[in-house]
């Protein structure tokens, strides 16, 4: 298993085994560091414990905020901006998944910035941003290497691009902890970053090269025992589909995931993507030729049609222990709130495919996944 | 044939049909430039005259410095350096393959930086460097996606790491007036940075993922009659293989033939890779697994010895019509020349493979490529 650094865009990314060790190199001049978090993942897996032997090393101080959730909420973005400012931090580590990673890139650029997050997620441009530190806890979320962030305003999940991580750290370890129905949810999201990155207009050869190899890798290493090698591989190709993702952003599966997640926060986001996958594969499979390029990645053998696609897809989710419905979470009734939110605020999102998604589609996605 | 945009390290590439016209994005504040070209290939492609309209339409003073040649010299750069230096240039635009961009980054870091361009092949610092543009216009070099220039000093050519350019530009027809054995040399230049990227010590999944693409792609396009749309795959494949080269540098095979073409000038850099290049595989395939798994991109099947490796590429160079030999450039009597080079100033080179490379192995490479 190589330790190895890769520069994209903005974010110098560490990747392997105790690389949060080389933090200590990007804290010259800092004096006062807020760490950014959730209230478990950090500790359990022993990375709040690895930063803060650095932090200590280094005889800086620091604050502990550890109130974000899974779905965060454009509140929280708020309060961490202001523990930030209030602290006079110079620098913010954030220590989680997707959530906090996303919630500390919106905060970073409050504390400088000013106004409000809501602000931002209605189309403020950040000015200024504090230095951000992300040590990534998940296989799934790419947002330790793109530049997005998605946030909960009044029951709707916005998703934004305001910047990259200054350096991120990409340790397999931490992912160790993580209970199987996390690893799934979290490995089934990096794949949608994966599959709609290929299958949007703004697709190319660099996020398919990408994406393909994410693909393989998932379909070889989620239905196996995850031991620290298949955590690497699967942190790996996650890490790779945030690239893909970042330069070819998702559409109607994050759509209506997000809908879903926004009026059940219960859901996680990889689960929805998960309960609604299938059969929007289906959809997007009969207009998209790379579809069947990067399902045959997945699954290792050819799908000739939408509906051997749907099956593959859904055989693959079996495959791989997941068994739940749509209905555990959502019900019919609240079909009209997601089509108001998906062809709504999000009406974006399904631009940026090369077909007319219709309210047809969406309905039928939904039955179907009851 | 999309176009897209990827910020890699420090470079920020355009790619695809027609991009030098994002060149005014990046000369705002700039009032000189600088053109650095060869004697032909910017004209006859019709680089020179796209960069020209740019530069008149935004009525920028320009002048053309156009004496790079082939395997430049350290006196060419110091000569180019001179050039930019007396003009007062504020941006250089590098319009060439490999050798020109690799002197106009020594040149561009010489013109802010004072010294020599020998200084910096024995290890002087670039302090400043000029901004920096490139328009490449062969699918081999990677040079404008990767930090390193290789220039001649007194017969040695030698490979540093001196900086990234700021902003590049693969536009695949260029490409599309490079002779057919100049399309096949730099081909070749570009596969073996992929091979040796993933056979050096160094190597990493990054690196893997790119260099197993790029060789596929060069296995389906390199044999076809090459149009724009092959060139375009082949421009990509080169352009991934840089900065698979950036993450995990060359080699044996790059060692040796910087020692040929160091004693014959004549000799171009991706002919010579060609002429040694099947028996360095057959030595290099015996002690790295990842040998087996790049030939078998390239070729399309499994190769199941070092034998078998190196039959499978040389039938693959017969494929494409390669059909030269070492002796048509060097003799026996150049071998002892070849080995003091390659066991003297060339010998870090070897350091980066995991097993001892020999003297019987390199003469056996020189005699078996006779």
């Amino acid at each position: 298993m190589r330790s190895f650094e890769l520069k994209y865009a903005d974010t110098k990314l560490y990747f392997g085994l105790n690389v949060v060790e080389k933090m200590r190199n990007h804290l010259n001049g800092v004096e006062r560091v807020t760490i950014a978090t959730g209230k478990n993942s950090a500790r359990l897996s022993g990375a709040l414990k690895d930063v803060e032997t650095v932090l200590k090393d280094l005889e800086l101080d620091y604050e502990i905020f550890d109130k974000v959730r899974a779905n965060p909420t454009v509140e929280i973005a708020d309060e961490l901006a202001e523990f930030i400012w209030e602290n006079g931090s110079d620098c913010v580590i954030a220590i989680g998944g997707g959530s906090v990673i996303d919630t500390a890139k919106v905060s970073s650029v409050i504390a400088l910035s000013g106004g409000k997050a809501k602000d931002y997620l209605k189309g403020r441009k950040a000015k200024r941003f504090l230095q951000l530190l992300a040590v990534n806890l998940t296989h799934g979320t790419g947002s330790e290497i793109d530049r997005f962030a998605v946030l909960t305003h009044e029951k709707e999940k916005i998703g934004i691009s305001i910047r990259y991580p200054d350096v991120s750290f990409d340790d397999p370890k931490y992912t160790l902890t993580l209970p199987r129905n996390q690893s799934i949810y979290t490995t089934i999201d990096a794949f949608f970053h994966a599959y709609e990155a290929v299958t949007a207009k703004s697709t190319n050869p660099f996020v398919e090269t990408l994406a393909f190899e994410c693909a393989r890798i998932i379909g070889e290493n989620l239905p196996k025992e995850q031991k620290l090698e298949e955590k690497y591989k699967l942190l790996y190709a996650s890490m790779i589909a945030g690239i893909a993702l970042d330069m070819s952003p998702a559409h109607i599966v994050h759509a209506i995931e997000h809908a879903l997640s926004g009026i059940n926060p219960k859901l996680a986001h990889g689960c929805g993507l998960a309960l609604v996958g299938a059969r929007a594969i289906y959809w997007i499979h009969k207009h998209c030729e790379n579809s069947a390029k990067i399902l045959m990645s997945l699954i290792g053998r050819e799908v000739k049609s939408a509906e051997e696609a749907e099956k593959g897809f859904r055989e693959f989710l079996k495959s791989v222990g997941f068994d739940e419905r749509l209905s555990d979470y959502i019900g019919k009734d609240d079909f009209r709130d997601v089509e108001r939110i998906v062809f709504g605020p999000l009406k974006y999102l399904l631009n940026r495919v090369s077909f007319e998604f219709t309210k047809e589609m969406l309905y039928d996605i939904l039955e179907k996944s009851l």
